[in-house]
């Protein structure tokens, strides 16, 4: 291949990364490990919920009608009798929350209703009846839809599907993702990088693989099972990077460099169905083209709706920021109270300024930087974007 | 025990949650598990980082001085030579991004600089001498600390310590929770709703159990080895609520209730040096109990700087809210656009209000409420915040 220094630009790279589908395809799931995941199909309730009355909270059964006119400076007095007896007019049952309604209560006074006094209970509050009733059927009805395919689950979704009985539930898979370190590595600094943001971006890192020659790695984009392939390192132009010629002869290369800085080397193509990443494998340019591109890929393909990864809020910037023109530029930011800091220019070659960072602006292709005192948006290294 | 309903302030079940000290103890742990962790020992580098200098981006080793006056309307020419001579005036090497810097050379021009004609280079840049270079020890030298202790590893952290030739790392564990599913439950409603919510605010879920009665609980309280109990269900006042009494007997109630609402029913206690929650078993009580009392311990315990778990953001009031005075209340919303709506009181019973909302607004024990159109802070369901 003849390969020329020709980046596309971020517009095309994120039409590239558009262009992938959801991850298909579901997996069944105890309850107890489904929080998060998105249901695929809608669950509906086989019974009534509750199958019969009960009651909703901690207090007294009574009968409404019989606390008519009770208030602060007006008790009325009931009587307490046993909790298996019908209730009667002027009677009162002593009740806890999830108890069958009692027979012939149609009220649950809260303890901070009511007051009893030996067998008596001094009533200060007046009560419409099915006040702290839960009614046959009130938190779904047989054949209700519980749940609706697509939902992402949340821990109380949960508990609604455990109380009708479900089990299990049928959700939709997690992108599977194979990370492929390539190039002679002394220490794995991407791969541990590479596998919590993978975790973080809703796919499923199914293996790390290392290729220390051409052949490995032709085998691998053509063989591994996988939704995406990332591969970090040996996707530049030197004598031992072999990643790029790799893709090229196994797939396609669709853009090879996006005009982002750093990470400006990262490659997207092909293989068969399957898209591939090649990450730069410099530490630093590999978190980049990570966040701004892979995570946006993973996001997509695993249904998450904001395409990058970390929480943006406003701040004052402390000195002028300084940005040419023609790259997106990744700017490095520490965070002291309202005002956000740049780091030198120089920093760009190295990793700690990551580490040194609070987190990023994003300064577009055609901006010229920000002056002192301009409000710039930083995306946070420490929160990141669940949803 | 004599037990009176009389709940604690809001304030007063903070001062009880906030007495308690971050869990102590610390494990290692292998540097591709430790994301999110917070260090306990600061790291110092055993060598400089670089070991030499390297190439910081893929492109041509040059002598800067070759390089002066080159521009986009003043080419000039450097010979291009073989990656293992040493470099001398006139030439340039191809390199890669991470590759030693070649004898002789003490810049780099990018791809973007220069353009290879057969054997030669057009240079399009002026670079000064280090423009391009990572030199040894720039990302950090012997003996320097890498990362302080009490930071949280970030993925960029763990690829520094990687790059370092660390393999593992002493972190603060996480709080150790046991969950006790009290009373007689038909289906484990809370137990998987809880599960998710520990894992959420860096609990870690050593157990859950159920207790059918009163000895059994006893025996849990004083023999299970946890920093954090907590217990689900059987808290009331009812005929079959033993868990008020078991704490009692097996240690010591704090507070008693909160004048929080839904989840008021909340007794918090100790058993020896533990806490102990007792959450209401109601599901909707056990939600709200646990995400304004529960989870401020366990992030606590967790050393998270923010006791709430979600994530805050301001919306217009679509229609009036109204809050009883003397109890802090957590009213479900949704949320349309810009736009918040309050659920219907009445739904305060029902579990499938935490479903069919967005989240929540705080209303303090003195507010009676808010006027439409008014703005207020409404915690989002799906946006955990992390820190």
């Amino acid at each position: 291949m003849n390969r020329h220094y020709a980046p596309a630009s971020v517009q095309q790279a994120h039409d590239w990364v558009d262009q992938w589908p959801v991850a298909s395809g579901s997996v069944e799931l105890a309850l107890h490990q489904a929080a998060g995941y998105l249901l695929t199909q809608s669950i509906k309730a086989a019974t009534d919920i509750p199958l019969q009355a009960q009651c909703a909270r901690d207090g007294y059964a009574v009968i409404a009608a019989d606390t008519l006119g009770a208030g602060d400076y007006n008790p009325l007095v009931l009587r307490l009798t046993a909790a298996d007896k019908t209730l009667g007019r002027g009677q009162a049952i002593q009740v806890s929350a999830g108890d069958p309604l009692p027979e012939g209560a149609d009220a649950i006074l809260s303890l901070s209703q009511a007051e009893p006094r030996h067998v008596m209970l001094d009533v200060s509050c007046s009560l419409a009846a099915g006040e702290g009733v839960l009614g046959q059927g009130e938190e779904c009805q047989q054949s209700d839809i519980l749940l609706a395919a697509g939902r992402r689950l949340r821990p109380q979704d949960l508990a609604r599907l455990a109380f009708a009985g479900v089990k299990s539930v049928k959700v939709r898979r997690k992108p599977r993702v194979v990370l492929i370190l390539a190039g002679h590595f002394i220490h794995d600094a991407d791969g541990t990088m590479l596998s919590p943001l993978i975790a973080r971006d809703g796919g499923e890192l199914i293996g790390i693989q290392s290729a220390t020659s051409r052949q490995t790695l032709d085998r691998q984009l053509t063989e591994l099972d996988a939704d995406v392939i990332l591969v970090a390192g040996g996707s530049g132009y030197g004598h031992n990077d072999f990643a790029v010629q790799a893709l090229h002869d196994c797939g396609e290369i669709g853009l090879d460099g996006v005009t982002i800085h750093p990470g400006g080397g990262v490659v997207m193509g092909r293989v068969t169905d399957k898209p591939v990443l090649l990450l730069p494998g410099s530490p630093l340019s590999c978190l980049c083209a990570y966040d701004l591109i892979a995570a946006r890929l993973l996001r997509r393909m695993a249904a998450k709706s904001d395409p990058l990864p970390y929480c943006m809020q406003t701040f004052t910037l402390s000195r002028k920021l300084v940005s040419r023109i023609g790259q997106l530029e990744l700017a490095r930011m520490r965070i002291d109270g309202q005002f956000a800091e740049p780091l030198a220019v120089a920093d760009d070659r190295l990793l700690s300024s990551s580490v040194r960072a609070d987190g990023f602006t994003l300064l577009a292709e055609n901006s010229e930087g920000h002056a002192e005192g301009s409000e710039v948006e930083v995306y946070l290294y420490d929160e990141y974007n669940q949803s």
